[in-house]
Parts: structure tokens; sequence; C-alpha cells
């Protein structure tokens, strides 16, 4: 069979929407600086849909050392990979100043978060190894997982028992074939907002022999006293072996790291496919995270208006009835019951009507007949925005249970 | 076993140099602008290690095109994945300009090349498909292969009746399966120069049915009439069924994309985990490859500088006696027999007493035996470099015949 016609038959879970959802449900533009009031198809909207949690993105000094280090370096240095020839001082700086920040001996800068995360899994284990992951990681942790030779087994999402009875059999499994095991979760999982029960999964180390790495997208910087994650915050980060976290969301850039012991870091500089074989993270990118980090480290402000806003939002929505799950984070999960059409007029209608911008979130991402709206607070919205998105969201509340909202499709 | 024990014990093929190697022949800081002339451990040195073929890394437009993009838009926008939340008009010209460019109905940005390329393949393939690939083929698209559940066979680098014999397994197999054949190849191949022999395996669709996806990292913008790559060298173009490029080689920056046709880049839009699940190109990048892009187009006699430099690099070398393979691309690989001590010495003695910096490629790039020396001329090198270079490399040779490198580990 040809390729492409299969391809033009099937368009995939996501895709088979997009003949009335792209470039409103999907693929939208949002316009204007980044802030909580964005233009969306020429008119103001009150955005939720940004991970810029810390107000970061559109900061006064944020801006000028991006454009400070896009004058100095230019957008092409250094060139080549890390190890060929993309390295620099401010690389080696910055990844200094995160392993201090993260409490860990050393660091690496990796050229992005998804292919970083890949080939760390990638790197670390063989197939004699046994991978045991929530099964509700990240994709880029499944697609890590997949290209694992040996056994992976999942645990349900932060069900410890299940985990223990995995790393029983994965005991039982490496005891045969000589091979370690590798632990991978989440510290604030992107959906649900729940954080991973890293204290929990580091006590298991007491009686089981792994080792723990931990993707804090979510969690690095918005999470614990300092805003060094979620293993800060649970008094667990000692206990991971190896903490990931990008730059896309409260560092509002691109880029990530990994920080862990000196001598797996340096194994990692020398193993990890996606890094010995593409391009360096880009020096004003760089300079940029030094600026970043060094206003997420002395302005713990920012982390306290993020938190005022998440509180306000969270207790705000809940009182309305909302179900906002379980959420344990800035993450903000509204769960409605009902199919894709349910979804696409309750979205429109906020954006239409009153002028609130959340994300859709649909299966595959979530399960079949579950609806996810989910808004993303950060410390630049106001009490203000907050209240009148508790309004905008009571009066679709109201709309819903009256059945007002059509069975069918949104045109747009 | 503890996982981290036996990282502590294997350090990897590459890792196992780190000893000796580290901060010069691997990790090396190349400092100040990418140009010729640049300053490796305090001293000036003439580089030919970047893959800046054109010269536009350090060209005054590109530079203000990227100051310009900083300052309007910050690194940060558009924040989220390209679905969600990170699309714009101008991510959607520069698709349109590309696809233009490169001769394809249609084109999709990605946010990284290497992980674009792993996502490309695990999105159009499934199990029942089978893929055949040359066996030289870049990391990314190994991973790529690596994720594909169904079979795969590789056919031996280049050559074409090798291929034809696993595409008459691939059939047999397919008619059984239902699926379909994906053929991948480079249209240059980065560690020899090498074209893929695009025209050739197009030539094979009138007794195979199968698609064909290029990645053209280093031809993009070096080969063609107009620098559209290899397919346009080679009278091909309209074969490849899918065309990738990085933005990291001839447009000096990072980013990449895929062109081909509508329905089946409309599909890779709703369906490349890498992309759905991670954040869209940064602004400035786009406007910085809208900038490179324009000149690329405007401006042929980057390319011709490009090429004059090249033939007096590779016909000054083979002239002197020095095997550079099979190059038919500015990529200039010098091949010696040797181990590592030898390469070290040789790289050592370049750079330390001639000044030229080269990078040096070895196991596991290259098989074990063989050193490679890479040159990568770009259309900022002058015949005065190549001179130079040629002189360097001849004293290089009498002392090797002479066996005047010392079997000794050089200790930096």
């Amino acid at each position: 069979m040809d390729l492409f016609d299969k391809i033009a038959s099937n368009r995939g879970p996501l895709g088979s929407h997009s003949h009335y959802a792209h470039g409103y449900f999907t693929f939208p533009k949002l316009e204007g600086e980044i802030k909580p009031r964005m233009i969306f198809r020429g008119k103001e909207v009150l955005t939720w849909s940004l991970n810029n949690y810390l107000g970061l993105a559109n900061h006064p000094e944020v801006r000028k050392a991006d454009v400070d280090g896009a004058a100095q370096y230019g957008m092409a240095l250094p060139m080549g990979a890390r190890i060929m020839s993309g390295n620099s001082n401010l690389h080696e700086q910055l990844e200094s100043e995160l392993a201090d920040f993260v409490k860990k001996p050393e660091c690496m800068l990796l050229n992005f978060g998804y292919q970083g995360v890949v080939s760390i899994i990638d790197a670390i284990v063989n197939r004699h190894d046994v991978i045991v992951y929530d099964a509700e990681s990240h994709a880029c942790i499944i697609d890590g997982v997949r290209l694992h030779a040996g056994k992976r087994f999942v645990y349900p999402h932060n069900d410890m028992e299940k985990l223990e009875t995995q790393l029983q059999r994965a005991t039982r499994m490496t005891n045969e074939t000589g091979g370690g095991i590798l632990v991978i979760t989440e510290g604030v999982f992107g959906m649900s907002g729940n954080m991973g029960k890293l204290k929990d999964i580091v006590a298991l180390k007491e009686k089981y022999q792994f080792r723990l790495f931990v993707d804090d997208a979510h969690g690095f910087g918005t999470m614990g006293a300092t805003g060094a994650g979620t293993g800060e915050e649970q008094g667990a980060q000692d206990g991971i072996d190896l903490y990931f976290s990008t730059f896309a969301k409260s560092m509002a850039s691109i880029g990530a790291f990994v920080a862990g012991p000196e001598n797996v870091i340096e194994y990692l500089r020398y193993n990890m496919r996606s890094q010995i074989f593409a391009k360096s993270l880009p020096m004003p990118l760089v300079v940029g995270a030094l600026k970043r980090l060094e206003l997420l480290r002395t302005q713990p402000e920012l982390k306290e208006n993020l938190w005022t806003v998440v509180r306000a939002l969270q207790s705000g929505l809940r009182e309305k009835g909302f179900n906002i799950g379980t959420t344990e984070s800035p993450v903000t999960p509204v769960f409605l019951n009902g199919e894709i059409p349910d979804a696409t007029q309750i979205t429109f209608d906020l954006r239409e009507n009153h002028g609130i911008f959340c994300s859709i979130v649909v299966y595959p991402v979530v399960p079949k007949g579950v609806i996810m709206l989910r808004l993303i607070p950060t410390a630049s919205h106001t009490l203000e925005d907050v209240r009148e998105t508790i309004t905008a969201f009571e009066a679709i509340a109201a709309k819903l249970d009256k059945g007002l909202y059509s069975k069918n499709q949104v045109s747009v």
C-alpha cells in the first residue's frame, strides 16, 4: 500500500478535528507581548494558556538581556555540537549556577528539553536494565522509554502500591540480568497539576535499589521555598538522582538542563545522542537563561505573586462547584464530562462572549469522554483577572446546567 | 546492580577519552565572532570546523535581524506548542517561503531538527510499514528508525544494488502486512561529503512503490543551482516525497523544516510528538530565518564564494596526496589511517604550531582504525586561508611520513 494514501485516510486523533478546529481550537494565534491580555483574532482576550508562571517572558530585565545577548553574539553562535565546536564559558557558567541552585554537584545544559529527556533515558539504560515509570508521564519520557531495548514496567499514576509491585518485579528481573533499575516520574504533572510522590518514591530506596529521574518542567521556579522545584517542595531533592527541567515554562525560553552526580553528568556529556550529534544551545538563550535564573533566585515576590493568583483562582473555581481535580501546583485543570462538541461550544463561548482564552485539551492527551480546560495562572495575572474569569466560568456552568449548549460542532 | 555504578565503570566510546581530551579535542571553546579567524585558548586560529557554509552567521543583515527580532518579540514568544498557543503569522510566512523555495506544496517548521527527524519518521510509519535506510544515516534518522515497531532494512551506504534487494524484501513484506515502504537517506552525508544517490533512488520508483524521505541538512543552501539543495542538484526534487533540512548549517541558526504534499504535512502538524508536545520555534529565530532565507535566495554570490573556496581546498589537498575520500560537497574529510594517539598528535600540531583548527572525528562516528580530520569551507574563507592550510597540511604529511609523531597521547 502507498504510505501516503494511508496517511490521507487517517488523520490521527487530533488531526481528525482539524477541518473545523484549525486556527481556532488548534494552532490559534495569540498576538502581542506575552501578558494576560493578548489579541486573538483581532480582539483582546484574557489569556490563561501560557506557562509563563513567573511572568518572566515580558520582564523588562529579561527583554533587555535577550536583546543584549542577540546584539553581542548573534543567534548563530556557537555553531556545532557542544562536544565538537559549540562550547563556551557562558554555557559552563550557566551549568554551574543551575547546579548550585538545584543543589546538585553537576549540571549539563541541553539544546532542547524534549530530545534531552529522550536521550538521557536512552543513554543511561541498556537492555539489561529495567525502567519503571508513571503512566501519566509526558510524551518525551514515553519516547525515551520507547527507545529502551530492555523491560519497562509502568505503574498507574502516583500509585505507590503498584509502584512497589513493579519494583519487586524489576528487582527479580535485574537480579537475573545484572542490570539496574531506573524509576521515572515528574515533579508536577502538566495536565492534572498533581505532584509526583517524590518523597514516597525516595523512601522506597530503603527497600529497593534504584535510581530516580525526575522531569520537573512545571515545578522548577514554581515549587519549593526557593523555587528550586518539587524535590525542594517535598524535602526530597537529595533522593532525586537526576533532576531535569526545561527552560520552556517558568524560564520563558527554550533549552533545558539535567543535574546530578558529577560522574553521571560527565557520562551524559559524552553519550547523549541528541547532544553530541546536534547543535549547542545558542548564546543569546544562554545569556537569557542566566538573567532569568538570577531573577528567579533574587525576586521571590514573583513566586509569591504567582501563588496568590493560583490560590484565588483555584479556591474560586472550587467554590463555584467546578471540578479542578487534585492539583497541587499552579496548573489548574477544569474537568468537564462530555464529548468534543460540548468542549468546543464552551471554549467558543468563553472566547467570543467572555473574552477568556484558555486551552482545550482532548483525547489523546486526556481520556476519551473527558474535556479539560486548562488554566495556567501566572505572576502577571491580577486578582481582578481571577474575578473576571470566575464570573465567566459561573455563566458557563449555569448555561451548561440548563443544557443550553447545542450539540453541534462550532464552525469557526 | 546499581545503575550509576555501571556508568562509573563505563564511560562510553567518546567518554573514555575525556580524561585527556576534555576542553581541547572535545568541548573546545572557540571564542569571538563566527568567522575564519577565531580565538582558541587565547590564540588566534584559522577555523575549519563550523557549518557556516554561506557565511551568514556573521553577515551584517543577519546580525541586525537577530537583534531586531529579539528586541521586537523577546526570546519567549510564542509560548507553548504550536498547536496549543505557539502559532503566529510569521511562522506561517516562513513555512510558505520555504515551501516555495524548495518547490514543495507545503512546509512545516520544526522546533529543533534532531527531534524533528525522529518524530517525522515516528509519525508516518506504523508496525505494518517497512523502513529501508542508508547505513550511514545521521543519528537522528537512526533514533527515528529505532522507534519504529515494524521491520527496518538497512542498505550499505549508497549501494543501489543492495537497496534494490532490500526494496524487494520490503515489497514482499508489505504485500503481507498491507503496509507501505519508507526509504530514508541524506542529501549530503555530513561526514564523507558524499551525496545520497537521490536520482537513482527516485528512478527505482518505476519498479517499486515507496516514499522517499531525505535529510538535506548539509545540502540546503550549498547544493543546486539556486541553493535549494541536493534534490535540485540532481534534478530529483520532485521525486523526494518529504524534504527535510535543519537551520543549523547554512542557515546558521537552530530550528528546521520539512516540506512535502499538503495532506502529509497537515498530517504531520497534528501527529508529530516532538512538535505537539513541545514549544514552538521562538519568534526571533523565525524572523532570523526569514532574513537568512532571503539572503540565501538573493545573494547567489555567497554560494559561489563557498564553492570557489571548496574547489581550491579540495583540489589543493588532493594534489598534496591527501585522501579526502569521495566528497561531492563542501564537506571535506581528510582520512588518515591510525589510532587515536596519532590523530591527537596531528590535531595538536595543527592547532599549536600551524594555527589551524579543525575537528577530529573518531570512533564511533567513523570506523575504528580510521581518523578523520573534517574541514568545512565557508563563503567567508579566502583563498589565502586555503593556501595557508594546504601548506600546514603539507608539513603535517611530511612529518607523518617520517614517523615523527610519537605514539604517546597528547596531554593538554
